[in-house]
């Protein structure tokens, strides 16, 4: 399984090799939180096959090819009205592709992460996600996936 | 200025005669929100015409046939990650659609609205945009757009 890459000659790949998938920015909604505990603004965006696998209902497990992307900011306040909390600085992004064989050893999606507007790759070696892997476990019955598709008239 | 509509013959058109774009749920990422004072999450999407603009800041003004989506969520919480608010039933969708001469009445933007999963359509009487226009005055001075491009590297 492989993917067309965004930036493949200026942005380093993560330590187990992914690189930040092309035309990430314009994939489709799935989903937005806004997290209380690290005051972060996220959307989370999925590819096609990402989105038709939600659109449809399949997604324990998801297909392999799906790729979510989450897009993840500091938290700032409109300049003229306080109480929408917007997006600040860009904190990073974070991309789970599905491949069940490719990614067999984390839980089979391949996670990677890049950090600030530079895209500094996260992880101090291959074995980074193995961090990603134990945090998402409290949804291990739903494909080790959080986020649910937000319901919109379709 | 048209544009193709979604779910013509079922989706009732709002007073002032506008109708839900179609396709609105596949538009590109312009910007997210918290509102912690009616609890609410919001995704703004953007049509390519808009999204051109953003990307070329152009947005003072924005051109015609740019329109913006902002889809709105009440707040609920993640059931395995409580710091999670995430999106709960759907709220409303409302869009701004640009056309200086067509919307010349309401400061160059056709305002709609639509409530609710069954997409009831908003206003009392074709005037109703006022009150649109109303709480958009504070931003007057960026073609009464609160929402700004949220920075990601491209
Ligand atoms: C300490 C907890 C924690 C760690 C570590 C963690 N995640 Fe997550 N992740 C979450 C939570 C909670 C959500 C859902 C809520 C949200 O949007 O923040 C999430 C959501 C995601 C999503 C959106 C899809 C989904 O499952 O909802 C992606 C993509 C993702 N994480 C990637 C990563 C990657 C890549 C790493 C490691 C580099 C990582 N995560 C490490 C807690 C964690
Ligand atoms: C009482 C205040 C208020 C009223 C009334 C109001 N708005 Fe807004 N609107 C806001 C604020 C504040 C934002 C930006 C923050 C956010 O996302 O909530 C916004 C943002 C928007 C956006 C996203 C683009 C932008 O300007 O940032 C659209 C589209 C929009 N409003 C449409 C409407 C429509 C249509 C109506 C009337 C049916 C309306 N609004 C009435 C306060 C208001």
């Amino acid at each position: 399984l492989t993917w067309p890459v965004f930036g493949a000659s200026e942005v380093e790949p993560a330590p187990n090799g992914i690189r930040v998938p092309e035309g990430y920015q314009d994939w489709r909604l799935l989903s937005s939180s806004y997290r209380e505990d690290n005051k972060t603004l996220r959307v989370i965006l999925a590819n096609d096959e990402a989105m038709e696998a939600a659109l449809a209902g399949q997604t324990n497990p998801w297909p392999d090819g799906a790729i979510l992307g989450k897009l993840v900011w500091r938290e700032a306040r409109h300049p003229q009205w306080q109480a929408a909390i917007i997006p600040g600085e860009l904190s990073h992004i974070e991309f789970m592709i599905k491949d069940q064989e490719k990614f067999a050893d984390t839980v089979g999606w391949g996670f990677a992460r890049w950090v600030g507007d530079e895209l500094k790759p996260y992880g101090e070696d291959q074995d980074f996600a193995k961090e990603c892997v134990a945090c998402h476990m409290p949804v291990k019955d739903q494909d080790y996936v959080f986020t649910k598709l937000s319901t919109l008239p379709r």
